[in-house]
């Protein structure tokens, strides 16, 4: 693996966040000397324009020589109407696969500049700082057999399939563990053992994991009493671990409490550390190429992207440093801008933390 | 179907707040002659204990010469270490499967004298009256193949099938699309079309039934995006309609929000209009039997029985008015209580909403 970064843009606002990004973490490595190269290739919409498919080989032969991916976004409704295998997700989810990106790292993080975006009552999100990890290449997004078949009757029947082995719940389960031990020692894994067999499986392997772990605290929770504990008193949890569809619902759900998911930056990584970054946000194609983004959440994951997948916590460290120093500042793009603060755009915004680092 | 009225009291506080409802019941039916009869039997953990199964063949067939089914709340950490066919909740699953009881109608309603009990903002949730429409018989929670297998590596693999044909999408549409009619006008169906066939299938069944009632316009939602909305902006929606599973989640999601799950009761119908009828929360053993459970949900659940099974609007009314006076009079159960209310128990709230009557 080299030192290599690819910038994947994608769509809606991606290339407009990932253009700031890339400037920030420019910056960084020249300033620190981070001995970082860059690249850039197509994913999602943009290349099924200019390529014919979600996914190009291109695209992935460059993905697999890269230490470091840093997404904008896929998707639009422009591709709304195509069949599932030629959509824009099936970049990202094969990347995902492709590149063996098992262990999802969403973080859900209120920024006290910034509680009054939340939906919230201050004093149930005040301090929010929750992770969830979430299994990212197996489960329902991957069972197969899936597809739309005609039944004798005439009618047709979807179907999908939701599978996990124990090796594939052991290794995401080991990842949460590890990330509980370095945070506050406390793992609620969430299933619905008591309908699905796949989560009853679940939820002995973690219940076995958890021997190896005396020193952290492992709890369980029923997905559905999950969705409600997370608005009725969201600081219980410390670290979250699901599988890949509950994962994708309750992380989403976890960064709303926030009211700033433009500040959400997400992780996913595979067994060398080899990793993708993206904001936690979507592809927003209203706003695209409007300078209105918020180009915060891909910052950050760029962040992440060096302290994860390069070790480079000191330049890592400043980056989350300096997006602190612009929202101490006051500045705000439109998705996280109240009376008595100061609306900037994309660039401005991307250029302020610049200014800062 | 007789105009009977079955009552399963189940497990936890389930006994307890069946008492209440019973009593209320049976006082609308003397006092407003409804000629209802009422029956008794076990299901869930009860069952188990008295009979060995979760739902006994006497229990069976007395559901099906009911035209209502009251039920408490079935399932407690007792039984928690049963194998799945074992459990509880088989008792619920066989009962809704049994009798055919596809259409779940969960509202989530914030009644404005408990306001205060809500984690959102008041701004944000005032005013909240949202249906969601569950299918409950179908979906990855009876879908074939599942279970826990060996495979040939020596190491166990878990499995659970999602599958939905075109007639049981149509016919909980049918039952979204009749609602949102009797509302609002706007439905939203909630899938992951994007990554799941199954779900893609349900998308394309909700545009073609959409033909049939112009009145009524059909908007549609990933489930993550839904489960942020419902926290960012809960009055976005008027009738929402999905699976089993997401409709599992959201509806809990969608309580919460309310902040007094503690008052929402629910309806679980078939073709021909029979229907169990159940509080939204759970059997909350920790609390059986001290006199401290909410039993409202319950009461109200009866009111949904009287409308739904049986055509008995004003005396369904009468019960809802009654609930709302006890509201009024600052009575508030532990779940509900906050300063400057008066705390009572389940018996006295019971009694209190009889008086009212
Ligand atoms: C775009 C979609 C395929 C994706 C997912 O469902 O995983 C997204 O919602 C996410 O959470 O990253
Ligand atoms: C107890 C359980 C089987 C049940 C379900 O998942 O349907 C419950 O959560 C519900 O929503 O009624």
């Amino acid at each position: 693996m080299t030192q290599r970064v690819l910038f994947l843009p994608g769509d809606g606002i991606g290339p407009d966040i990932i253009e700031q990004a890339r400037a920030v973490l420019g910056h960084a490595n020249e300033r620190l000397s981070l001995g970082l190269d860059f690249d850039e290739a197509l994913v999602g919409g943009a290349a099924i324009e200019a390529a014919g498919t979600a996914l190009p080989d291109d695209t992935m032969s460059r993905a697999r020589e890269a230490g470091g991916i840093l997404l904008g976004a896929v998707g639009g409704p422009k591709w709304d109407h195509l069949e599932m295998a030629n959509r824009p997700e099936k970049g990202l989810l094969g990347l995902r696969s492709g590149l063996g990106l098992f262990a999802n790292l969403r973080p859900a993080f209120l920024y006290p500049q910034l509680a009054e975006a939340s939906s919230l009552r201050p004093e149930v999100v005040s301090g929010l700082d929750i992770l969830i990890v979430r299994e990212l290449t197996g489960g329902i997004y991957f069972g197969q057999p899936r597809g739309v078949e005609t039944l004798e009757s005439g009618e047709r029947e979807g179907i999908n399939t939701y599978r996990y082995n124990e090796s594939e719940i052991r290794r995401i389960g080991r990842v949460a563990f590890e990330s509980a031990r370095q945070r506050n020692g406390r793992l609620c894994s969430i299933d619905k053992a008591n309908v699905l067999e796949v989560t009853a499986l679940w939820r002995e392997v973690m219940e076995d994991l958890a021997r190896e772990y005396p020193d952290v605290e492992l709890s369980h929770m029923y997905v559905d009493n999950a969705a409600m504990q997370l608005v009725r008193d969201p600081n219980q949890f410390d670290v979250i671990v699901t599988g890949n569809m509950f994962g994708d619902i309750l992380s989403d759900e976890a960064a709303m409490l926030t009211g700033s998911i433009g500040m959400l930056p997400s992780a996913a990584l595979n067994e060398s550390k080899q990793g993708m970054y993206e904001p936690c946000h979507g592809s927003a194609p209203d706003i695209a190429g409007q300078d209105k983004a918020n180009p915060l959440a891909t910052i950050l994951s760029g962040a992440m992207m060096l302290r994860y997948s390069f070790g480079m916590e000191g330049a890592a460290g400043a980056i989350e440093k300096a997006v602190q120093d612009v929202l101490e500042q006051g500045l705000r793009t439109p998705d996280i801008h109240f009376e008595g603060t100061q609306l900037v755009g994309t660039r401005a915004m991307g250029e302020a933390v610049l200014s800062a680092l």
